[in-house]
């Protein structure tokens, strides 16, 4: 399902099992998870403050990284791909960033919209898989 | 200056030095640096592609971030803030993301508009203290 900036899904596992999921599911198409960075864990570090598990994992395609950043240096702004995995209720929710509504400007270049055509369709093709 | 989705300077200095004194200047406005993306690395590793010096930042402001986070889930795809450092030429190009013009539908929701709002006033006096 992609609405909005999202494309989104819900699994009924445990945290630690979605993102294990998600992230062999990210691989089978070609991206490799280069950061995760565990937002509950920040706030209760940096403000003592008490949060949802909520992990945002930075997806890259290197190939597609190649071909839109060799046409566009400001494509690093957008890069990596976000997917965020965080309780929701029973259940945990997995969304990935939908790349072509994050392009701005960029999306007057063609070979970078082009890309971000692609990623899309890889991106949901790794958030149906999850439900297999 | 802001133009399209980045906050731009150029600086002439090396680009460990350009590293270190961003990432010096985000500390100053209350941004922690949770992530560094080298892509240079990552092509040569991945695909064993030649490319610029190419640093991406992630930059997150953990006040900001958990304001906007508890007010909206979504708010994950946008985080952390891109800060790329690349080699031009001779001079090291510094690019912030401009949070205004990532938000998408987000826009929608005011308490994440009044944050995309801070966020920006506060890249732009990184990205502007770097001259100095």
């Amino acid at each position: 399902m992609a609405t909005g900036i999202g494309i989104h899904t819900t699994l009924k596992m445990t945290f630690e099992q979605a993102i294990q999921k998600t992230t062999a599911a990210l691989k089978a198409e070609g991206f490799g998870v280069l950061t995760q960075i565990d937002m509950k864990t920040t706030f209760k570090v940096k403000l003592n403050a008490d949060f949802r598990r909520y992990v945002i994992l930075g997806a890259c395609n290197p190939v597609l990284a190649h071909r839109s950043l060799s046409a566009n240096g400001d494509v690093g702004l957008l890069l990596p791909c976000n997917v965020t995995v965080q309780e929701q209720g029973e259940q945990i929710a997995v969304t990935s960033v939908n790349p072509l509504e994050m392009l701005g400007v960029l999306e007057e270049d063609p070979t970078v919209k082009a890309v971000a055509v692609e990623a899309k369709e890889k991106l949901e093709r790794v958030i149906n898989s999850l439900k297999g």
